[in-house]
């Protein structure tokens, strides 16, 4: 068993911007709401995926909506608890422990605030080892684990249970609602049981944000921070793929909150005095980054963009005019480039008409 | 204990149609839902609502959505089944009984279905001695009964159960949820006691509405199914206030699936050779009827479109040019009429700038 130290929330934060990969929401808000849930109720036990009973019984726990509204409206807490309620009333069964559905963004630290606020152990992993923006792009869903029943809150504590045939019906449904509710509302899916979660599971993701923040403070002080980042990255299990792949100034921004998500593009001229060019298409999330039209990452492998001195991770929501930045590009973790894990959240899930290719395979 | 007779089931859909002003959705549909329900199941017991014990449990059950869908994409049966489930389910409670919500159109009938299949007692009573569009518009809500949890579902067994702090926000969630399962599904809602069913509803309206069939059938007997239709509503609880606003052929007609509703109007030119006209303006329901853009009649009143041949009721969707109508007009039940009810279901609720009058205080 470990415990969070409130001294590791900005460093799970800043991970957690980086693994966001632009989405996900702003992790500054999710680490206040960690911070004063931390405060005023307890300090969440963080426990590995492999040391759950097959037989326990665990939530995710998440925001969802757009990030452009999450950052205004966050969870206010009692949603986070009527939603793990009316997950347990529909089950007739009490959660045994939480975990993120994903470990990008302010959903990161959103299970940290309901398990301080609920006393229940939270599993260090996720449903993908980065953001997504649908509730059907999660390994959980992949492997065999259904989404529904699902519960669905806002801050009017307004609930919703849903079940559905698929976990995109669900997502289809639960878009509408979340619109309808303001574009910000709390959503507890995939019930599963320890088993299904060892099986399906990205593990040890907590953890290895809080690595990336803090190889980020580090190379702070060393005065090469994308540097020291870069290099952490390379001995982690998932991310150790990892590139350079643009050191550039934003040109040009493109982005509108449209069904329920940011969607648009970034156009970024490089620094070096070459008229060379990149192109980043986000849905929440970075999809694809292309140099003149040609592909040189795409997802899942991650695509995050950092001040280039600072290595601070920027969000689609922080895209400005003249920003300079860094595109960092890594691999996902392997149980995300798999055949199965590709015909969910590959590059034709989202609408691109070619095939995934891993970034290590793609020439510079 | 009442028990319904396959025959009766023709007369209640036209009663039905009669009282269901427009809207509600073609009766006919729920009759043939209704038989082979009763065939392949049983013959549901009818009850009063005073014979129900204080503590009883009863659901309403129901379908919502657009007229000109519903009687595409009707009930399929196991959605009614698993609307009652779910809300039992979180009720940790069976239902002791169904009741209906509106007596209108097809919903008269959608309790039958339900009442036949899960061999519940259904109460011959409705929240409204009417059909109208939204969830709140219903005496429960009126007098104090909450309208969730409800239960929505829809024939690939979605299902939702829903709790808001106010029936009005649940219409607007429900309404949106339906638009995206298609504009037809099966809803329970308005859990209540015997007590607050004895208190609050609109009672014996499913006998009413058989009753309103057979005048009409025995009318056509006799050659004047219009004025034996007229004589006995005089002689009825609610609908004794009876005049026929007019004796038209249809001009025009505007009516649009919007929103989840239909929405619209309908222009009559007077067969007596004069230069009268009326509009009648609708949501789904007739709302008003303007004779030279003064109000004849107005909601809560009942205003129904009538074959003037056969007093056969004209549903909104069947509204076509060139056919020949009586405008018939009647009183809503008192309990409809009240301060508190009006607040919710008067011509202020529905966007009209006009205070309701009592359809035998307009002049004529």
């Amino acid at each position: 068993m470990k415990k969070i130290a409130i001294e590791d929330l900005k460093d799970i934060a800043t991970g957690a911007a980086f693994l966001g990969t632009g989405g996900g929401g702003d992790p500054y808000i999710g680490r206040v709401l960690a911070m004063n849930a931390i405060q005023e109720f307890t300090m969440p036990e963080i426990v590995d995926a492999d040391s759950l009973a097959d037989d326990a019984l665990v939530f995710t726990i998440a925001m969802l909506g757009a990030p452009t509204v999450l950052g205004e409206k966050a969870a206010c807490g009692d949603d986070l608890d009527l939603a793990i309620k009316r997950l347990e009333q529909r089950l007739g069964r009490k959660a045994d422990a939480l975990v993120g559905i994903e470990i990008g963004g302010m959903n990161s630290l959103v299970p940290v605030v309901a398990a301080a606020r609920l006393g229940l152990p939270l599993v260090d992993a996720d449903g993908m080892g980065r953001a997504f923006p649908e509730i059907q792009m999660v390994t959980f869903n992949v492997y065999g684990v259904s989404c529904t029943p699902l519960s669905v809150t806002d801050d009017h504590l307004t609930s919703l249970i849903v079940d559905t045939a698929d976990a995109k019906s669900a997502e289809d449904l639960v878009r509408i609602a979340s619109v309808h509710l303001g574009c910000s509302v709390v959503i507890s899916s995939y019930p599963l049981s320890g088993a299904a979660l060892k099986r399906s599971a990205v593990k040890g993701t907590l953890t290895l944000a809080r690595d990336i923040g803090k190889a980020i403070v580090r190379g702070r002080k060393e005065g090469n921070p994308v540097d020291v980042l870069v290099d952490y990255l390379r001995t982690t299990p998932y991310y150790n793929q990892c590139k350079v792949l643009f050191d550039g100034k934003v040109q040009d921004i493109q982005r509108e909150t449209k069904l329920g998500f940011s969607i648009g593009h970034c156009h970024l001229a490089a620094l070096d005095g070459s008229d060379r060019t990149m192109e980043i298409s986000f849905q929440n999330e970075h999809l694809v980054a292309r140099e003149q039209g040609r592909t040189r990452a795409i997802v899942p492998d991650l695509i995050c963009l950092v001040d280039r001195e600072t290595a601070e991770p920027i969000p689609v929501e922080s895209l400005k005019y003249g920003q300079r930045l860094k595109v960092i590009a890594t691999s996902a973790a392997p149980i995300m480039r798999t055949p199965e894990s590709l015909a969910v959240f590959g590059p034709r899930a989202f609408g691109f008409d070619e095939d995934f290719v891993p970034l290590e395979d793609i020439p510079n």
